[in-house]
């Protein structure tokens, strides 16, 4: 954080807002990195169904890991619903160990914007995490909503801003391509 | 095009604004759709420089495919090039090609807004390849600065938004995240 002209590792990324594009640049950021030889774990808050990303990834391992925190079937965001609190709070754990463990380059926390704006994980916890991260580590935060005290800390945020998507049109989410 | 509530192939995205994210959001588009078993063809305008990606997509194989149109170098954006223009011009014959061969479920044509914008490619020509775009091909357009017109065509559009970047803090472009 200090020195502002060299080269420097294990920034902080943001990707929010309410397009398209947040999870899947996060996928692609895992991409570029294995094609770097470098080793992302991507953590997934909320999300429990099968995402087609899912299956390609598998193909890139052991380079990349992945592991879904959410209830089998995707849910409202209810922070008032213990399971799913006790689901993301069980992510946060595992989240923590990965980025803890300087087992990976790049840490993704997919969704876990959302898990902060709704109240189900607290803000400052994640604060926290960001205070303690080991300096090697470039972690990635994506999800709609990203709270200004992490907007404030990020090095790099980039708002996904919809201009026009199809489903506003009654188009519906087609596998390979939205999941 | 026209039915509106059903299940529909073949849309056009357009990624573009100041903020990172845009080919890596195509990039997580072809892994996603690798997951699915759908085939993707990239073709990379002005870029010719050794991407991380590059290097992944490959093990990948064959379901993706990914060229490079670009000049040996980044250069500068520049329709007064004639070596530049020449190139993004033997990239277009080849992405026409690849859309109209109906090998690939999605195609990712990427920087392609900028060479419009510097009027390097002209306008028209990319919407008439808009128009003749076999319905079963998923396209996606990259880059700043995408024109009105094609915006006004695409089923998706999301402008990635600079909300903050640390290269402006003078943090140089890292292998394996930014390239």
């Amino acid at each position: 954080m200090k020195e502002q002209n060299q080269k420097k590792t294990g920034l902080v990324h943001v990707y929010t807002g309410n397009g398209k594009g947040k999870t899947t640049a996060a996928l692609g950021l895992a991409l570029r990195a294995a094609g770097s030889n470098m080793r992302t774990y991507i953590g997934q808050f909320l999300k429990g169904r099968q995402y087609g990303e899912l299956e390609s990834i598998k193909q890139l391992s052991p380079l990349i890991t992945i592991e879904q925190y959410g209830l089998n079937a995707w849910v409202h965001v209810d922070k008032a619903n213990p399971n799913q609190k006790a689901a993301a709070r069980e992510g946060l754990i595992k989240a923590t160990e990965a980025i803890l463990s300087e087992k990976y380059d790049l840490v993704i926390l997919d969704e876990i914007n959302i898990t902060l704006f709704f109240g189900v994980l607290p803000e400052q916890e994640i604060l926290d995490l960001l205070d303690i991260k080991p300096d090697s580590v470039e972690l990635v935060l994506t999800g709609r909503n990203a709270p200004q005290s992490l907007i404030d800390r990020a090095d790099l945020v980039t708002e996904m801003k919809e201009i026009k998507h199809p489903f506003t049109q009654g188009i519906q989410a087609r596998q390979g391509i939205e999941f």
